[in-house]
């Protein structure tokens, strides 16, 4: 990824400190995407290589956090940052947090694929992938618009986690039917809703880096308004 | 709440500014600690008023999520703060976020009030209240932790959510019998699941906030450290 663009945001002094924290949320965003795909890859796959892989690869993202967040604290202490600069680095500090969860939930889903499915319940696989695609497509949008900073993009794909919810909705609905007409399957079923689950939750944190987003451009908190007061950005 | 014990940590020309904050904070607290608190005996008493009116409260929530986020942000402009008075405000920061969500959850448990349950499903929800109590007494501690930086108070504290987990899991397995045993009652059971679910995110949320007041009172991260690092403290 590329942070020319942030740099047109960021005043001189900041340049040094301000550049190596961005590329490490470049960096842990990067890792955190993988993460996701890997995680979505392994269910889809049955790959329990890949799922193991996914859930050793979770204290990196930990460490990225840990790290970001000290290196941002002491930037506001050393640079003592105003206006713009404090929004950034504040939108940074929110942003790793959104990014730590995320990496959480790329582990819940990856245990889906150490579990048990019998061939004929694989079915139940097939529309998760497809939120999983959706989702993960929401979050490589917003890493994007992130390391641009670009806030157009930010308000327009915020609206994407509709979409997702209601996606959400439908197959957890399908899931629900498919308990009620087969109860011995109530076990898989259910681990496939708490993947479905945390497909949703990974959504919502998009739509927080995207509310970050626009917090440091616009100096707004959106954070609870709505999709109309929205468009009037 | 008092803060006087808060006040022994802050320097001298935070008082003013910070001591508003705080009060704001504690403020936001206690009514998100109230939402928790209709919202499980909305659903233990089926008073769908009592549980739109939590509905209706948490745009105040979120009010004072916006307001103390401003608030912060202008303190460490305006006061360039360092070391302990700078993690102070960025605990605060992290404190209301997580404040925030508790509310969501909280929303979350009262729409289970307004869920249709047959005399006969009642039962379904007598677990949910233990594990609502359960996790309702961790938010007062969480918060009563944080009114006084007791950072002893919040290691032994933040254990507490290991046992809400394990609570939490003992009543799913149970809830999921339930669904086995009675496929017709899927959609009512799934209901509670999810407030379950919400319990065991406020959980995790109060975690959190003890996590902050160490990291205040220690100015050490503890987010991913092991029960006996957490003890080495």
């Amino acid at each position: 990824m590329d942070n020319l663009q942030i740099g047109r945001h960021i005043s001189g002094q900041f340049n040094e400190d301000l550049e190596r924290v961005i590329n490490n949320v470049m960096h842990m965003g990067g890792l955190v995407e993988k993460q996701v795909a890997d995680a979505l890859a392994a269910v889809d796959q049955r790959d329990v290589t890949l799922a193991k892989q996914v859930l050793s690869k979770d204290y990196q993202v930990n460490a990225y956090e840990v790290s970001i967040d000290d290196e941002c604290t002491r930037i506001i202490a050393k640079r003592q940052p105003a206006a713009g600069d404090l929004r950034l680095v504040m939108a940074i500090v929110k942003t790793i947090t959104d990014l730590e969860r995320i990496g959480d939930e790329a582990e819940k889903i990856a245990r889906v694929a150490l579990e048990n499915f019998s061939t004929s319940q694989q079915y139940l696989l097939v529309n998760l992938d497809n939120l999983g695609r959706r989702v993960l497509e929401f979050l490589q949008l917003s890493l994007d618009a992130f390391t641009r900073m670009d806030v157009d993009a930010a308000i327009k794909i915020h609206q994407m986690d509709d979409k997702i919810n209601r996606e959400y909705e439908a197959l957890i609905r399908q899931l629900m039917t498919y308990m009620m007409e087969d109860p011995r399957s109530i076990p898989q079923v259910m681990t496939v809703i708490w993947s479905a689950r945390a497909l949703e939750r990974i959504g919502d944190r998009c739509q927080n880096i995207c509310e970050h987003i626009i917090y440091f451009v616009k100096g707004k908190v959106v954070r609870h308004t709505t999709a109309e007061e929205m468009k009037n950005l």
